[in-house]
């Protein structure tokens, strides 16, 4: 019975999807799914990264979250386009919620959409958003065991940030053994240790953005 | 259709959560539901809490997780009994999967039974397992907004320890906010900052571990 119940949440959403993936695609606008734990990081990531790419595309964000709006007024401040949506204590972003969220963000198509999902290892990677992409941002503070532990996560996503790099010295996080997990769950995916408050190996990250909004505006698939 | 099912869900779980309560209740057992982020420590304190109290009390463990055995493997190595539960992806335990786990435990009852949930500091707070209590660890990596962004979790739990204060002074974390905001959210929360790791704060977290088993011990509810 739930298996089917499950089912048909999943056929709905991927239903809203696949028209969220034609909209980004007529639009050519790159869509990326940005999911980790509470605290890994993602909204620093994003501050980060609106305040190196602004001046050179136009970068819009959805923020997710249970209930409040702290990540969205954080984003806010950095002049960029947000909506919030709040899942009500909901664990993910589903598809309907980004169509919502899509239709208040206004009718100039941005170069690059962030989705920023709920803080949440597990649920997030099982619903489709029409993205073009997923990526996870794991702090290091969490533990090397983690790939591992929650497989489905960065089997679904193309970037791998390691984040908090500068806490490396404080924990026993071994970063050879992350990135080789993670490369066994995932051989395609691109692991980069980044450290979003001092700024470290975020140009990996950027370059990476360049590519893939550059080759979304030439229509590349 | 979704609310329906989801309330099917947990009235099927709350009937198990019920009859688990009556046998922890019967058999004079302490039972807590430990919840909290990926990589907040739960097994850590588990590790410091079984090395600390083992001598005084039984104790055994019930481990929550997708796929592995990694954190059982680390309570076995206490010398603790303990019961692996896989979710195959699930992002929480139900009732159900505990009163499978507790009929492999063995006959003897522990005065003792810690319920370690699968990292995610969202769905574990919806489901009952019966317990006589809920703690939640946070670490203080992930940031002192985390009580306001996941109210429920705080609400639910007896016990907030804000782990991995070695690191404070490597980050922002608010110790002040982060209690205020807890009390705010559960007035008769008991907040404890601790280090697993090194070991400090911990001594509060055993003398209310104790508080409680002599108390389930003495048939107090």
């Amino acid at each position: 019975m739930e298996v089917k119940v499950m089912q048909d949440i999943l056929g709905r959403n991927d239903a809203v999807a696949a028209r969220l993936r034609e909209g980004f695609a007529s639009r050519r606008v790159f869509a990326l799914n940005l999911m980790g734990s509470p605290g890994s990081g993602k909204t620093t990531l994003l501050e980060a990264t609106l305040k190196a790419l602004s001046g050179e595309m136009r970068i819009a964000v959805i923020e997710g979250d249970l209930f409040t709006t702290k990540d969205a007024d954080r984003i806010e401040k950095c002049h960029a386009r947000v909506v919030q949506i709040n899942t009500s204590g909901g664990c993910h972003l589903d598809a309907p919620m980004v169509e919502g969220a899509l239709a208040t963000l206004g009718e100039e198509p941005p170069d690059l959409i962030v989705i920023e999902n709920v803080g949440n290892l597990v649920c997030p990677a099982e619903f489709d958003l029409g993205e073009d992409a997923k990526a996870v941002v794991l702090s290091v503070t969490e533990g090397d065991d983690k790939p591992m532990k929650y497989p489905l996560m960065f089997k679904e996503s193309a970037v791998a940030l390691l984040n908090k790099t500068d806490l490396l010295p404080f924990t026993n996080f071994d970063l050879a053994r992350a990135t080789e997990d993670i490369m066994t769950i995932h051989p395609a995916a691109k692991v980069m240790p980044v450290s979003c408050t001092k700024g470290d190996g975020l140009e990996s990250w950027y370059d990476w953005l360049r590519g893939r909004v550059a080759a979304k505006r030439e229509g590349v698939p």
